[in-house]
């Protein structure tokens, strides 16, 4: 039996407020490279990990999100690309790649239902299982087709519009033959949003003092369908800029999370007004269409049709502020966490 | 030609916060009984007048809601029940019964497009036209079984419960095999809903401290159907009790209308995190299933397993007290105005 170290970064404080990176340790753990004896576990050496909004939930005290929360002096739990080491599975074979959650760590024994698809292409970048290819590229195509139900000339509003999702959801809306804007957070990723993600326009939230100016700017006819990805102020401003029947898929409130007092949103009367569908979505409900939606990106993405844009960290070690970085703005793109490119 | 005096109410002041009976003026105009010749128009005899909390909308200076919205020294408009004096239109005859938007007077002179429908049944009361029959009845059946989509089984919530619409929300969702649970303004309405409506359980909001609380005890599983009538603070109660792909039909928000700063919802993130549907929608936008409705309601309403409370107010000088109780819950039932009963 081969024991091995096995780093890890382990939550070391619960979280309130905005997560630092002192909220985690890096730590210098073993394990033995063997599926123990009769288990249906799957032996993982990880290659990639995702940081995505939504663990910042899973971080507090609170265990509202149950048995998903992390464990002090734990390691993260999260999407990420691996390899299969050893499989107490028939269906996963020793070097078989595979996408779903893993824990943020060098080696994981995780249980074979954690593990949610066998990649089958590898003539993209691997790490785009993480992003295009994995659980936010599928909340992008669910939320967007199945939840938005765009039509062709369709005005489109993204928020959080260069992350994993936005950046994706802002090139569907285009091959939809619809008028998309983005928001984000600096000039660079407003440039990112015109002039390599095919938006028609994109502003920087933080230099408009007054978002439903913006947005009238921006949208004189009124927004059929709002991504949301943020919540709170913007929410606001967007409620009174939807045209009548328009959509609302809620896939985040990244603004949200870090808030010990959340901001009220106080338009949602015009939810009657204009007769206003809002609907919160999570991509696992989805993935019974995940064959689809490789049939559908795939071609787009070997064609240079649909570009994706990764914040690549190196290192385990520097996983801690790749994750921290989300709830600031740090990351350009899909951030992704490398643990080792072999 | 007949000059008769006609008397109205009509719009004083506009209104800021809570409606005062002193916004509106008791006047004594007068018209003549005759459609110009070649034009459209229907001279009705208003017989029964709807009071419905949309109507504060249309008293404030704001004009959001454009020509809908209530001009200075003219009477109100709303919903009515009259009869057809003299028509400019073939399919209006005299002595016709409809329903539609009419105005807050005696007689009125309409464009024949604001009738919505001709009475064809006469063996239940002319004033249900202003309530279970008419835009109330269609709300609360367009939007349980249309926005709603109940199953058997089902957990439903309805605020405003003992309202026009909200006792026939409750009624219906008991057809449908549904547990109903409804929150009311006072005893008396409570005891209505347990007694009378057929209400599950029912609770006085004003007598619970912790609203959040009231909900656990009375859906401990959590809620399938939240009828949102009211917003605000029950909104935000409502959201981290939702069940997993729970439905939100968004019928009115009755404790947000009267202020001027808005309360904040602020658990609008459990959208997501229970997949919850919220859609707001308009009667009107479902007058198509009018005909369906009625073959749907009547026999029940004749067979009594559909009963409907009304609170009736005699005469138009008791029209402005009578819309102003809608908005401190002063009504127990459906409000309605009697012009005239012949």
């Amino acid at each position: 039996m081969t024991q091995v170290r096995n780093k890890q970064v382990v939550l070391r404080d619960y979280v309130t407020g905005f997560p630092k990176e002192s909220d985690m340790n890096i730590v210098e753990g073993t394990i033995i490279l063997k599926v123990p004896e009769g288990s249906n576990d799957v032996l993982l050496k990880n290659l990639y990990l995702s940081c995505d909004p939504y663990m910042r939930l899973l971080m507090a005290k609170d265990r509202s999100f149950g048995d998903g929360s992390f464990t002090l002096a734990s390691p993260l739990k999260g999407y990420g690309v691996s390899q299969v080491l050893e499989s107490g599975r028939p269906d996963y074979k020793k070097g078989d790649l595979v996408w779903g959650i893993t824990k943020w760590e060098e080696y994981s024994l995780v249980p074979s239902s954690l593990i949610h698809f066998k990649i089958e292409h590898t003539d993209v970048p691997l790490s785009y299982y993480t992003g295009i290819l994995g659980m936010p590229g599928m909340t992008a195509y669910a939320g967007f087709f199945e939840v938005g139900s765009p039509k062709k000339g369709d005005t489109v509003f993204v928020s959080a519009a260069s992350g994993a999702v936005g950046q994706l959801v802002g090139q569907f809306a285009k091959l939809t033959g619809c008028y998309v804007v983005g928001s984000a957070g600096s000039k660079e990723k407003v440039d990112l949003l015109k002039n390599k993600l095919g938006f028609d326009e994109a502003f920087n939230y933080k230099e408009e003092p007054d978002l439903n100016a913006a947005l009238k700017r921006y949208f004189p006819e009124g927004i059929d369908i709002y991504f949301e990805n943020v919540g709170g102020k913007t929410l606001d401003a967007v409620l009174p800029n939807m045209k009548f029947h328009g959509h609302i898929p809620v896939c985040g409130m990244i603004s949200q999370y870090n808030l010990t007092q959340f901001d009220g949103v106080t338009n949602l009367a015009n939810l009657i007004f204009k007769r206003v569908k809002m609907e919160g979505f999570i991509a696992t409900d989805f993935y019974h269409l995940y064959p689809k939606f490789l049939e559908f990106v795939l071609p787009h993405i070997r064609e240079g049709k649909v570009v994706y844009v990764e914040d690549i960290a190196e290192g385990l070690e520097n996983g801690p502020a790749a994750l921290v970085g989300l709830y600031t703005g740090r990351n350009v793109g899909k951030q992704v966490v490398v643990v080792t490119h072999e």
